[in-house]
């Protein structure tokens, strides 16, 4: 791989890399965006001699911005998505496809969440009670949407240690209207008997359908299942994972032991060892359907709107 | 019922009646022992003209002291365990058949647990890792015994939301020198791939083979199930309750909301509701080993055990 | 075997062997009382010269009365249960012994139906909604009990072809108050979603804890567990099998096909086969407890009561 | 949207709504194929200006076709081929691609049910039982392909009430010569153990991969899975539910008393209510393989054929 | 532990000893008898001055033939039957108990198998294929009764690697004119829709009813439960294992590597490791029935028979 | 069908043809290759007067290859894949078409095995022991592949009873330097339990989801199921059937019985049958991934892949 390529990049994607790598763009859906709104910059800025020189030169672009965070799931689908689209036979044609590909990424990702949450909200009836773990704006945005729709809907929210950003989701259930009732984690398996539809987010999504979010998650769905409530995803396309059509498996992070327990207690209990794995692996078994802004989908099935959306070869569109 | 005949009853029956009542005399096992031993001081003290005059103070004692705290399950054990031995045809006869029974009683519990301890160490191998629910000193005492056989064990501790006893259980495994991991109880169906049994400890069990244990049992016996990791309970069988073998169900108590959320936390979050049950039940499907100082039983055969120790019939022995 | 001794029976075997051979007496509880009254008329009647005469009477009798119906489950054990305590040193013991247990066989029986209402009715709560399936008095005295004890009781009633009891229940349901919906056989399904219990009762009960019903049983309780629902059989003891102790399977009647379709339907269909099996065997594992006069029991315990009942032994005690 | 451009339909389109609305033209294929000829028609009757002008006619065409019965799941389907498939640059390209699609849907439909009875009977083995659930001429073509095949095929047909389609599809089994024996829909799971295939049709399939049919059909296939049966549903494409890829859930409707029970009966029972659901939903993973005129798929899969033939998008071609 | 007292033994107890150790006296059911004889010979030869010195010498014969095989779960059975029912205040009486004890538990013994073969072949219809795993006498004692009632019963036989005792069952089995599938232990679930029960024995019975059999049984048990066939455990009461009353488990033997490979093969496949476990653990939930010489048991229940027939506590009743 | 065509057939073509069906071209992706090329060689050969000659020698040629071995998976694919990407309009564009095709499949098939091993191992973790089930040069790339990523890779090998593969993988692991515990195949429940993943691979793998491979696959993934280990397969799309498409089954071959037993030892057990059939069939649900050298796919979803590269349609490119 020649980096010395790489120093011709337009101001954009420099900037937009830096931005990304500092943290200062954050999100899956603003990192995503900012990238293929970078190529696009530079599709327009490069002064290419050749078709070949222009590919190089986008492919370089690609590398600069997936090298700031190759983990980010959502960075690699934009580069996908963008240069994967890339194509025809003069510097023209390449410029133009690649410049309306980021312009359909960029509708694509303003729209949907709103998109999604008008497709969950179909599946829920009114009276539906749902029962959420962590926080999730795509989840949200179902309820919102059924809300808007002029459904009733109740929440039974679990408070989701150790941030228990299920505080958060009360609030914003609160904030339309959802009575909310909030438990701890522990007692989700009794509520889930006055539970209509389990509904969660996703950190990401992989190709044999299993769905990596919160810790906590694969959990609730075995108990969901026992239960006979159904369960359901509600996740940008943007959280496809598409290294995990390769087989590749997604690092699950491990968190600081202060989430779970203060210093001062940790000082008192003494010489143990403290875990906090942010997410965890829900089999798609244990799930009912995956909704995106494409529609929804068994989790088994969604491999394809993966290799439809972000390319089904294994290799990557940025590399030489 | 002639509640008269109450005026009669012995000077131990009433404090320790009263003592129950206010909570100074607290624990199962403690509240069980006082009520055997103030039945046979009940037994010595009364001054009956005839054998039915004997067992009808008896009954009154039986009844003073199950009134105090008629949900307690180990007092109603207590009482059926000495008046269901209650025989003879003569006053010398019935005395002796009580103050025996009282005595076998005690002797039972005070070495109930250690009994236990050792039969559930015998389930653990050399090397084996458990998981902890809550805080039990039953299944703490198979930890120990098995330490005490010299098998090499360690210990995945859920913290157990909202009171996060297993801070307790974590101090007590570290000094038994048993290495600890502490993970939130999100974590547990993760690290269940790393464990080799489940040990958690009962509040009460039915006699249709559930278990009534601290609120999110139920949800990791399933997923321990689904897991394939045995799941063993460790209780003394005072806490097998003769009122299930008439179908009653046992209350589930519904905790203060303070527990799960500070009133800071509350304040904010406005206008929603904190529910907070303590316990759950858990069929016995999901349960391999019911562990008791009478041996281990498969949950579905504690029935047998229940009413051999505490009486076959619906009828309760302190009745007229 | 000798018949000969058959001759000295009492008139009251006689008549009692009569009348159940001709289905004059008919109904499982009514044939075992008859059956035990008889017996105990016999051991009143009887001029024996020494203990070993007095026996083979007993057993004749037993003999006569077991021969007119040995299919009914109800019959052998009501002459198990009586024979199978008879024992003494003297004519008179033996004779007291047996009156004595066929005076217990009868008060039992008595009242088991209410008893064992009362217990079912202690599983159920307030506000609950029971599914049926076919018509059981002792499933109804749940209810009833239930209703009595001032809990609001709803009831889902499939209709249960071919005979369709379901509207016998639905009736008998209206008449205590409970609101009934009415749905086909092939909706419970859908409707397990509102229902809190299933609660049917048994034609008989195998010692491997299976359950023999009216045909469905085992599909609606296969469904029920998949749903979450539990389910209760509500039985009397005497529907406890004691042949299944030694592997008999029960023989499942085939009934007439005009049940099924009427004979102008039957003739337009042409040349095909219907077939009415009656009853069908339900698998301990889809099923949370059985609900009897002397408590509860999982369906893999109630073998111990099989046994404590109606004797341990392969042997007949009115054999030879 | 301008309701205007309506009045300009040509006469087939108005002649086809109103037959169609007046439930003369009835059946899902015969509903499918009238809207599709009678689209045909408009495109070649359209007297365009522009294709501006073309696409809004067709798209009011589809408009009123649409709203005659928007519930019938062929319909829309018969309008998204064939609209979704119109392309072109001009009023001539775009009328052909019109007429073209139109012939291709009439002629899928034409050979629908041959090519998958073909399929279907594919999965069938010499000597093998089949159990039945209501009456489908897709699920029994496949059974008349195995027998042209020269398959010895009998089959067990449940009744299934409450309108006892079941007897309809007796004669037509016994036409084609196969061996049937008729049970009472409880009777099941029975004579699961003597079936190789349960086979069904279907009302309507889901995105989601969830098979909407007559009621009944979910407990059997729980029941199915249970005993290790395979189920296999057999229906045309035009049975894939496009709204339901945004998550629309299928209505169940629910259908008179009368089915289920005499006006005579119902005067006798009283004050209780009667529920006749007409359908259910039976989740995919107790579906072995959905078997179409474009091959057979595992429920999961069925997401990629819906969305192949009848769009991808959840917008509708018909609207403005 | 006095071991001086074990040097008055009868001559008998230190034959019997001598045999077994020496492993002259060999098989489950020959030890146990052995050993009752040798029990009943010690009570008739001890020359006791008092009931106490009495039950000291019964109590060293019982640990001298205990040390001979302490892991033979039939020895300690045989054992705890005798000297569980030694009781009386002389020593006439205290020999008198035993002597009878003894003579029980050899008729016991003696009968168990064809007891038992008779009930299991009563789970048999005419027509059955049964399936069998390994040899086992008590199994095919209940195919042999089933052939004697009249039945026709064919078998599948898996040949059992690595020691292939399937073609001992096979031979065994067509002795008794039962036709023969042999197949290797792989095509087991293939060949599970064309059985009709699985037909094993027992190494030993966990308290928890786990049956502990030959290697392949658990694997063997998850698939005859996946495809809906019942599996039967046939094993005589010798084989319920009293040490797992409290707890511990059954050691599980690891055979020669010459039994799965030869040295020849070995030689040339290199390093690497061959492991020969000889058993294996099958839960009770995959199991339906454990039938014994005392009638058939859920395998959740065959506790209960364990306390009775061996006792209920933990204490051995030959330690001092 | 005119055979008449078949004679102008080029030489290429022809000596395929004899190769195949001769058995001197044997092996999946060797037989595939073969076929590819004769194709391209023909393509180049042909001396047709116009397009629709072209077409016909060319599907002579596929009628041609395709009957020297009709149930071989890989030869209708090979053949599929390359006829069904035969088009243009005139001989020009159709012999470059089919030359492309050819050289297409050729190419993914030289690679197929390594890129599904480095996808396979992307599933595997440092530190991970596989089970493996007979012999499979796809399953070991994967190991291959893990390994030369540097991961420890540990491997559990089923001898894979009757000819015993397993010795042969056993062989290839220690040729990678993998660590090989051999067990017979009965004992493989006992040790998922220290299993990470099971690998196997596949004879073929159909539509429904369901994959066909060595007897014994299908138990094995039950049980893994049961213990929650999951279950890899791993299988060049050639292996993917395109007949199962269209509801074919795949006929499983019976071995000869010499595999299972010497003649000697079928000569002692006399008259009994045995059956070796060669592979068994486990349905999708069963399965976690299948990894192929295009990604991997859930089994549910594989029918996509089926139809993107062999053709979606039930009709057969070389037929007339």
């Amino acid at each position: 791989m020649t980096t010395t390529a790489d120093t011709d990049l337009s101001e954009s994607v420099e900037e937009t890399a830096e931005a990304i790598a500092t943290m200062e763009t954050r999100g899956a859906a603003t990192i995503a965006d900012a990238a293929a709104v970078a190529l696009a910059e530079q599709a327009r800025a490069v002064d290419a001699a050749d078709p070949e020189e222009f590919r190089a030169t986008m492919r370089a672009a690609g590398r600069r911005l997936y090298d700031t965070r190759p983990t980010a799931v959502s960075l690699p689908n934009s580069l996908r998505y963008v240069l994967g689209r890339m194509e025809g036979d003069t510097v023209g044609q390449l410029r133009s496809s690649v410049t309306t590909a980021a312009a359909d990424f960029s509708r694509r990702l303003e729209t949907a969440q709103d998109e999604l949450g008008r497709i969950g909200a179909n599946r829920l009836r009114d009276g539906d009670t749902i029962m959420t773990h962590c926080h999730s704006t795509d989840a949200l945005s179902c309820v919102r949407a059924a809300v808007e729709q002029g459904k009733e809907i109740s929440a039974i929210v679990k408070e989701t240690r150790p941030r228990r950003q299920g505080h958060i989701t009360a609030t914003e259930l609160r904030k339309m209207g959802v009575p909310v009732v909030l438990i701890v984690d522990s007692a989700a398996r009794r509520y889930l008997d006055e539970t209509d539809h389990v509904l969660v987010g996703a950190d990401a999504i992989a190709a044999d359908g299993s769905v990596i979010n919160k810790i906590g998650t694969s959990g609730l769905a075995v108990n969901a299942r026992e239960r006979g409530v159904p369960i359901m995803v509600a996740a940008q396309t943007i959280k496809l994972h598409p290294d995990t059509l390769t087989g590749h498996t997604v690092e699950i992070e491990m968190r600081e032991e202060e989430e779970v327990i203060s210093a001062d207690e940790r000082a008192e209990l003494g010489d143990l060892t403290v875990e906090n794995p942010a997410f965890d692996v829900t089999p798609p078994r244990y799930l009912d359907a995956i909704v995106t802004e494409s529609g929804q989908f068994p989790p088994e099935s969604v491999v394809t709107l993966m290799r439809e959306l972000f390319g089904e070869s294994a290799t990557r569109p940025w590399e030489e």
